[in-house]
C-alpha cells in the first residue's frame, strides 16, 4: 500500500492494523539494536587470542610483562599500520580503546597546543560531517569547543564547504572523519574527496583532520579501497595535516582489543611527549596477544581479510535481513529510504522527517534505538530524518522481531502524519 | 677508614685505591638500578595468569569480552578496594596504569574544574613532599602546575607546614601522597600524620589529596599497616578530601596489571563523567583474569597476602644485600646514610651534597642510578644530597657488582671533597 495514493479511510484502517501488528509483536519484548556492539559469535571468532598463554609469550627480550616501551612493540605497530593505512613509524599502539587516544589527542592540545598556543586559551571550532559518530560529537562537547555540522554526500562530507570554511576561519581547528563506512551512512569517501582534504589550505596553522579509520577492515562484500590520505599529504607536503586512528574493538573483542594512531612531524612528538607524562607505556602482552593471534608479519594482511571474512559472514544475513524486510515493507510505499552500506556497522534510515516519533513509538514497544537526533553536533537533527540501526548484536530471530516493531513504528508515524494533514 | 679521622696523604692513597676498584669492576659493565622494575623471577609469579583462557572467562554475563562497563567488573572493584584500602563502591577501574589515572583526574580538574571553575583559568599549587615520585611532579610540570616542596619526616610529610599553607592559600589545590613505603624514602606515614591529613582545613574547597596508595602489600617483612584515611575522612565528613590510587602493577605485571582509583561524592560523579566522555570501558578481560587469578572473593586478601610473600622472598635477598653491603663499606665511615624501608621498591641513600657527583661517577663506570635531583620539584635537590637505589630489577650477583661501584664511586666523591678542603 502507498499511503501517499491512499484515502482517508483506509489510512484509519491501515492505522488500526498497524497499530495492533506492534501490540502482537511487542508483547514482553525487550530488544537494543542501539550500539554497533559485536555478537557473541563475533566474539568467539578470537577465542584463540584469549589462549595465548605464557607459553607464548615467553623469551620476549625485552620482557613485554614489564614496564617500558611506550609506542609499543614493533610488530604489533605493524599490524596496526595496516588496519590504519600508514607506515609503521607513524604509530603509536594505546589501551583498549580508540575513542580515549582521539580525547587524549585533544587533552594534549588543550593543554599545550600545537603551535605553543593552548587550545584552552583559544575558541576552538570542528567540523563536524553529519550525520556522524555521536561520541566525537561528545568530545568537542566536553571541551567547549564549537561544532559546525557538514553535510554528508554520497561520495563524503560536502568538501566545497569545508574548503571555504576553513580557508577563512582561523578558529576552526579540526574536522572529524570516519572515511569509510561513515558511521552511521555507511558511505565511502570518494578518492576525490580524500585528496580535497589531504590538500586543504587551513587558515590555522593548527588544523588537524581527525581521520577516525575505524572501519578499515570491515567490509561485508568485497573488499573495497579507501585512497591512501598520507600517501596523499606526503605527495603534498602537508605531513602534520592528519591523525587517524584505529582499533581492533571490532576485529577481535570490543572491550579488550588494542587501539593505535599515526601521524607524523609535530604531532608525533607532541603525543609522545603527552604519553611520556601520562604512562611507562600500555598493554604489551595484549599487543604480543594481537601479534601472536594473527601469525607471522608477512601474513598478517592476509590473515586479517581472512578474519574479517568471518566476521562478514555472520553480520551479512543481519545486513541481507534488514534490507529485505525494509524493502518487504516499504518498497511501494516511499515513506523511508536507507542505505545499503558494504560494510562498517549500521544501516542508516531517513524518515523524512519523523525520526523522533519513530524512535520514541519503538520504545514505548520494547525496542531501543539510538536516540533521534545524537547523530548531529548539539543533539540536533534539524530535518529530524536520521535514525540508525544496529543490526550486528542481535540474532537473526530477534532482529526479524525488532525489524517488525520497527516498521510497524515507521507505519504509525507516517499514517498520523498523513492523517492530520488529510483531516 | 674513617675519612674524617684520615690524613691527607692517606686520603690521597686510599683515592688511588678506590680509583682502582671502580677500573676493576666497571670493566665492560652496565648496570641500571635506577628504576623500580620488578624482575623476571617476580613476573613468573604470576604467570598462571596468562594462562587464565577462555574455557575460564566463557559464560560471563554480562560478557566481558564486549563494550561497556565503565566502573569496572564488581569482582575487580572488590580486589582492588583490598588494595587501596576503601570501599568497593568508591573505586573505578583504569587500564594498566595508575599515573594514567592521576594524570586523568588533573586532566578532568583542568578542563572541568570541580566547583565550576577550570584549573586551566587558575593559578594552580601543589603541595610536593620530596623526596618523592618523580613522574608525580612531572604531571605538575606538564599542567603547569607551582610545586611547593614539602619535607618529608621520619613520620611522614611536615604536616604543622602542610597545614598552614592550606589554610592560607587558596591556590594550593592538592597534595602528593605516597603513604606507605614512601618513594624513595621508604616511610610509613603515621597515624598521626594521616589524621591530620584527613581533617585538613584548606581555604581552597576545591583542595584535593592525591593518595598514591602504590606500596599498600608490598612488605618485605611482616605486613605493616597504614592508618586507614577513608575512615577518617568519614568521620570528619570530609569525604571528599581524597583521591586514591594504586594498581596492580608490582603485584602482577608492570605493564599488564589493572589500575584503580578510589573517590566519593562530587569526586566520583565528576571522574566517571570524564570516563564517560573518553571511553566506553576499560579492559575487562584483564579485570577478569586478575580476579580468577586471586581466587575466590572472599579469599582475595589471603591469597594477596601470600602472593605478596613470594615477591617479599625474591625482593628480601636484594635489600639485605645492599643494608650487607653499604654497612660493610660505610658503617665506620660516616659519609652516607640510608633507608632500612620494610617494604617498597627503593633503598634512600643520603650523601650529605654528593648526590650529582657519585650519579655522574657511577655512570662513568658503566652504573645508571636515577638522576640527582629528579625526586625533587623541579629537579631540585638543594642538599644535593638524596640517591634512590632501586635493587628488584638486578640478579644479586648484578647487584653485588653495582654496589661495589656505587660504594667507589661515593668514596671517591667523598675524597676528593675532603682532599680539597684540606689542600
Amino acid at each position: 500500500m502507498n499511503y501517499f495514493q491512499t484515502n482517508f479511510n483506509d489510512l484509519k484502517d491501515e492505522l488500526e492494523t498497524q497499530l495492533k501488528t506492534c501490540k502482537k509483536f511487542s508483547e514482553g519484548l525487550f530488544l537494543d539494536i542501539s550500539r554497533g556492539k559485536p555478537s557473541q559469535a563475533q566474539l568467539d571468532l578470537s577465542s584463540a587470542l584469549l589462549d595465548v598463554g605464557h607459553k607464548n609469550l615467553e623469551n620476549n627480550i625485552p620482557d613485554v610483562r614489564n614496564y617500558g616501551n611506550l609506542e609499543g612493540i614493533p610488530e604489533a605497530q605493524k599490524l596496526m599500520a595496516i588496519l590504519i593505512g600508514c607506515q609503521q613509524e607513524d604509530v603509536i599502539i594505546g589501551g583498549n580503546s580508540s575513542l580515549s587516544l582521539m580525547f587524549d589527542v585533544i587533552s594534549c592540545f588543550f593543554i599545550h597546543g600545537i603551535d605553543g598556543n593552548p587550545w584552552c586559551n583559544q575558541k576552538i571550532k570542528f567540523l563536524c560531517p553529519s550525520p556522524g559518530y555521536d561520541r566525537h560529537f561528545s568530545i568537542c562537547e566536553y571541551f567547549g569547543i564549537e561544532m559546525i555540522p557538514i553535510k554528508v554526500n554520497d561520495d563524503g562530507p560536502d568538501i566545497e564547504r569545508i574548503k571555504n570554511l576553513v580557508k577563512n576561519d582561523q578558529n576552526i581547528k579540526g574536522i572529524w572523519c570516519v572515511p569509510k563506512y561513515s558511521n552511521p551512512s555507511g558511505i565511502i569517501y570518494s578518492d576525490h574527496v580524500v585528496k580535497e582534504l589531504a590538500n586543504l589550505s587551513p587558515a590555522a596553522s593548527d588544523f588537524r583532520i581527525f581521520w577516525d579509520n575505524a572501519y578499515s577492515v570491515h567490509d561485508l562484500m568485497e573488499p573495497s579501497d579507501l585512497f591512501d590520505i598520507f600517501y596523499e599529504i606526503s605527495k603534498n607536503q602537508k605531513n602534520e595535516l592528519v591523525i587517524a586512528f584505529s582499533s581492533m574493538s571490532k576485529v577481535t573483542f570490543a572491550g579488550s582489543g588494542i587501539s593505535a594512531l599515526a601521524c607524523r612531524g609535530k604531532n608525533l612528538e607532541l603525543l609522545k611527549k603527552y604519553y611520556s607524562f601520562k604512562t611507562i607505556g600500555f598493554d604489551k602482552i595484549n599487543q604480543l596477544r594481537h601479534v601472536k593471534f594473527f601469525g607471522k608479519d608477512k601474513n598478517f594482511k592476509q590473515n586479517l581479510k581472512l578474519h574479517m571474512r568471518k566476521h562478514a559472514e555472520i553480520l551479512r544475513p543481519k545486513f541481507n535481513l534488514v534490507h529485505e524486510v525494509l524493502e518487504f515493507n516499504f518498497k511501494n510505499n516511499p515513506i523511508i529510504s536507507w542505505s545499503k552500506p558494504g560494510g562498517g556497522y549500521f544501516i542508516c534510515v531517513n524518515t523524512f522527517g519523523s525520526a523522533k516519533r519513530v524512535v520514541d513509538l519503538c520504545a514505548e514497544n520494547g525496542l531501543k534505538l539510538t536516540p533521534a537526533g545524537v547523530m548531529f553536533p548539539y543533539g540536533i537533527d534539524l530535518e529530524d530524518s536520521t535514525i540508525r540501526i544496529a543490526p550486528s548484536y542481535s540474532s537473526l530471530e530477534e532482529l526479524k522481531k525488532a525489524l517488525e516493531i520497527f516498521c510497524a513504528c515507521v507505519k504509525i508515524s507516517a499514517l498520523e502524519k498523513l492523517l492530520k494533514m488529510r483531516r
